[in-house]
C-alpha cells in the first residue's frame, strides 16, 4: 500500500501555503519521518544526510548519497533526486545541494529537531540564508488525511491479529512449556511480518516493521524494559505491546493477560486500568486539550488510590513516528481536530509484581473517538488458562 | 556481558580532565550512545529526554523520566539518577536538572548532534550557562578500551556464527524452497538471539541486538534496500549484511554467496571486491589516515575499470553506534590509532545484475589490523551448491 502521487502533489501546495504565511523562502528538513512525509522516500537512516528541500516557488529536491540513488527512484520519491558521492566526502553535500537550487534562499526553515551541527554545515553551504526554526510540516502532521487513515486502519488490522496469535500461543503451551519473552516477542514479530508480505506487495518499512515490548510478571512492572530470555509464569501476568507500520504508519496495540484464575489484587489492578482507559479513549474527542484527556484519565487510577503507581501519561501521537506529537499529557495544550491518531495507553506498575497497560490506537473524528484497534478488554476475555 | 564499574570510574576522570583543558565547566549529553557510554544505561530512545550531566567537580548525574527509574536502577546506571515525571510535563525536565546541579555552569558544553529545539531548552533552564559545542566524549569514544574490545569480539563470534547459520540455511535448501529474503533475515536474526540469550545473561540492546540486510539478484545492487518478499534464486548471488552487538558494542560480518557455478562475471566482479577488501584492510594500520586507507581499497576497483560501480566509501568507525566516526572515506583525515575498530567493506553495485560487498570489523592494533569477524572470503568456500 503505496500514497498515491496526488497525496504529495497535495501537500506540497499545502507546505508553499505556509511558507508563505511564514514569510520563508524555502523548507530544510533533514528528519526521516519529514522526508517519508514529503516525498514517499523510506529509507535507513544514518550519518549520512537525506533531506528534502521544498522551495515556495520551483520544484521539490531531495538530496541523497549515490548509493540510495536508485532505491530512491525505485521508491518513485516524489521530488527531483540530487545525489551527492559519499559521506563525508571530498565537497559537503550540502553544497551539492546548494548547487542544485536556483533562487537562493535568505530566510530557511528548519525543524527544531535539527542538530546544531547540521544546521551549522547547512548555514555553510547557504551563506546568504538565515536559519528559523520552523513546525510548519510537524504541524500538518498533526492531523492524517484520510488516505493515511487506511495505512493506520490496515496496521491496526495486523496489530490486532498479533495479539491474538501471541494469546494464542500462550494458551497452547502447556504449564511446563511457557514460552520466554524473546521466544513470544519473536513468534508475534514473525507472525505479523509473514501477515505483512503475505498480504502486501509493497511494505517499505523503517525502521521497524513490527515488533514490540514483551514481558511478564515483576519485569513488566518496567514500562520501557526490554524482552529479556524470562519465562512467563502461570499465576502472574504478562503484557503483548506491539506496534506495526503500513506504509510507514504506525499503530499499537496492547493488552495486559492473566495467566490463570486472577487474583483479587490482578483484578483490582486490571479493573482500573480498563476503566482509566475507558475513561481516557472516551475523552478524546475535537475541542478538548490533551492535556484535560490525560487528566480525566489518570484521575480514575488516582481516585483508586494507585497514584504511586503512576509512571506515565495517557498517550501520545501517533503516525509515521511511533510516538509524536500531540502529547496527550501534563504540559500539552494541543486541542484535539478530526484526523489525530493517538495512543490511549494508562497504566499502573506495581514494583516487584507487575505492570498493567492497555492500549489502543484511537482515531479522532468528528463524532468522537473511534478505536482503530479492537482487541477485547473485558477481563474474562484477557484470562488465559483459568 | 557487562562492563566493570571500573570503566566507568575511569572514563569520567578522562572526560573531566577534558572538561578542564577545554575550559568547560559541564558536559550535558543528550545522544542515548553517548548516555549508554558514560553510565552503562541501555534504554528504548524517544522524545523524553535522557541526559547525563558531568560537572568538572561533582557527582554525574543522569536524568531519566519515572518510567526509566526502576530500569535504570535495576542496569546499575554509573550515575546519580535524576528523576523527572513525565514528557512534556508541568515543568520542563532540564529544570527539574537544574534542581540538583550544585554549582550553576557557566560555560555548558553539549555535542553537536544535539538538537536546536534541546539546546534552547536546556538554556532556558540554565539562564547563566553559554551552550558551547564540544567533540570531547566523541573523541574519547574513538578508541576502544580493552574491555570494550571483549565485547567486540564476543559480537564478532556470533556475527561469524550466524553468517554460517545463514549459509547453512540456504544449502540445505532444495532447488524449489530456496528462503525468501525476509525468511532468510528472520532466521538468521532469530538464531542469534537464541545464540546470545543461551550464553549470556545479561542482553541489554538499544535499538537492535541482531539483524541485518539480507537480498539477492538485482535486490542486491541497492546497497541499503530493506528486505523484501522475493526469494533467493538458483544462479545468482545473495548478500548476508549482518551485524549485531554484545554490551552494547557492535560489529558487522557481510559475506556475498554466489547460488550455483559460479559465471565468469560474477568471478570478475567477486574477485574484484575481494582484492580491494584485502588491499583496504591491510592499510587500516596506526599512523594511516582515513582517507588514505580509502583511496587504496578504492583504487583496487576503480584499476579493475569498474569506477562506474562504486556506491560507498571502504568503511566506517563501530562502536556503540553501528556507523560512527571515524569515516574510512573521503573527507575524513583522521589518523589511525590502536583501540579504533572500523568496518572494512568495499563493493560493487551493478544495477539489474547484483551488488557484492565483503565487510569485516577490523581492530587497529600497534602491530597493524586485526579482523575480528573472520567468515572466509575465498571464492570456494562462498559458492552454495555448485
Amino acid at each position: 500500500m503505496r500514497l498515491p502521487p496526488s497525496f504529495f502533489t497535495a501537500l506540497h501546495d499545502r507546505v508553499r501555503a505556509g511558507l508563505d504565511e511564514a514569510g520563508l523562502d524555502a523548507l530544510l528538513l533533514d528528519d526521516p519521518l519529514d522526508v517519508a512525509y514529503l516525498t514517499g522516500f523510506a529509507h535507513f537512516p544514518n550519518e549520512r544526510p537525506v533531506v528534502v528541500y521544498l522551495p515556495r516557488a520551483g520544484e521539490v529536491l531531495l538530496l541523497v548519497p549515490d548509493l540510495e540513488r536508485e532505491y530512491a527512484a525505485d521508491q518513485r520519491a516524489a521530488a527531483t533526486l540530487v545525489v551527492y558521492p559519499e559521506f563525508p566526502g571530498e565537497r559537503s553535500p550540502f553544497a551539492v545541494l546548494a548547487d542544485a537550487v536556483d533562487v537562493a534562499p535568505r530566510r530557511l526553515g528548519h525543524a527544531a529537531s535539527t542538530s546544531v551541527g547540521r544546521v551549522a554545515a547547512v548555514a555553510a553551504a547557504f551563506p546568504g540564508a538565515e536559519p528559523v526554526t520552523s513546525d510548519l510540516v510537524g504541524r500538518l502532521r498533526l492531523v492524517k488525511t484520510p488516505e493515511e487513515i487506511v495505512l493506520h486502519t490496515e496496521a491496526a488490522r495486523i496489530a490486532d491479529a498479533m495479539l491474538a496469535e501471541g494469546a494464542r500461543l500462550v494458551a497452547a503451551a502447556g504449564p511446563d512449556d511457557l514460552p520466554t519473552e524473546t521466544e513470544l516477542a519473536g513468534h508475534v514479530t514473525r507472525f505479523g511480518t509473514r501477515m505483512m508480505y503475505a498480504e502486501h506487495d509493497d511494505v517499505v518499512v523503517v525502521p521497524m516493521l513490527t515488533g514490540g515490548l514483551v514481558y511478564g510478571g515483576a519485569n513488566s512492572a518496567q514500562p520501557h524494559r526490554l524482552p529479556g530470555g524470562d519465562r512467563l509464569r502461570r499465576g502472574e501476568p504478562f503484557m503483548l505491546s506491539l506496534g506495526c507500520a503500513v506504509g510507514g504508519r504506525f499503530v499499537e496495540s496492547e493488552r495486559t493477560f492473566l495467566l490463570g484464575e486472577p487474583t483479587a489484587e490482578q483484578r483490582r489492578y486490571y479493573e482500573v486500568v480498563r476503566l482509566a482507559q475507558e475513561v481516557g479513549t472516551a475523552a478524546l474527542r475535537p475541542g478538548t486539550r490533551c492535556v484535560d484527556a490525560n487528566r480525566a484519565c489518570l484521575d480514575v487510577v488516582r481516585r483508586a488510590g494507585l497514584a504511586g503507581y503512576l509512571r506515565h501519561r495517557q498517550g501520545h501521537g501517533i503516525g509515521l513516528g511511533f510516538h509524536e506529537p500531540p502529547w496527550v499529557a501534563d504540559g500539552d495544550e494541543t486541542v484535539l481536530e478530526p484526523g489525530m491518531v493517538l495512543s490511549s495507553e494508562p497504566g499502573v506498575y506495581v514494583p516487584g509484581h507487575a505492570g498493567y497497560r492497555i492500549s489502543d490506537t484511537v482515531l479522532v473524528t468528528a463524532d468522537g473517538p473511534e478505536r482503530l484497534t479492537s482487541y477485547p478488554r473485558d477481563l474474562d476475555r484477557i484470562v488465559i488458562g483459568a
